[in-house]
């Protein structure tokens, strides 16, 4: 495995170089919108610690995670009265991963919606801000 | 959301009622191999603790949860040799969830291949338990 890359995008993310519509923000976590979401509301929740992913990441990091990927899962339902939530973390390129930092997927699902295809398009802005404004209202 | 079912599968394969290719115990967990696998060595890691899914569990199980997911990932990745492994939780049926107790798929990925449908048939028993003892042996 390869090690990890101080210049992936969540690190950036995480350092303020990169602007993100954040929902949550803790001591060990944040969480934002994906901007390409595979369902409206899909957010990624991300650790502050770097590893580059689950399989190379400080077992003391995980609990805080895990608290921080259940809370927005439930307030990804309640935002966006979603039917469900999936739950994704992909460890390398072959099982999904394309940014190399630690991150979970939550998804709000609708009932007999399928998810789009993870290489969509950017979405607009303005529906990014007013969905995370929705997950912090929810929060 | 409706109440948990004392008598889904995942209950029964903990009370001991029903057989599972069992990997994996601590005091709060389990871990087993899938019996409709999406990829060779798909894995269930499965709290003892009852909850319909990760919206209604109690917070206090979860960092004994995932501290097992990583646990199995990491043996996944070695056992099966794979190049990668993908994680994914369901919270309700609009959402993939089959089955109404907590849980988290761990499964090995191999470059260029990609997973088969969940409602597959039912792998063999046979390969099941090599690929028991293949992730038995990476622990």
């Amino acid at each position: 495995m390869s090690a990890y890359d101080t210049n992936n995008i969540f690190a950036k993310i995480l350092r303020g170089e990169i602007p993100s519509h954040r929902v949550y923000e803790d001591d060990a976590t944040i969480a934002f919108m994906d901007v390409m979401p595979q369902a409206e509301g899909h957010m990624l929740v991300v650790p502050k610690a770097p590893s580059r992913n689950l399989l190379d990441a400080d077992a003391a990091s995980l609990p805080a995670l895990i608290a921080a990927v259940q809370k927005i899962a439930v307030a990804a339902k309640e935002a966006f009265d979603a039917d469900g939530v999936t739950i994704m973390q992909f460890n390398e390129a072959p099982a999904g991963q394309s940014v190399f930092h630690l991150h979970f997927h939550v998804i709000p699902r609708r009932d007999g919606v399928p998810l789009k295809p993870h290489s969509g398009t950017m979405e607009d802005g303005a529906v990014l801000a007013a969905n995370a404004e929705k997950v912090r209202q929810a929060l």
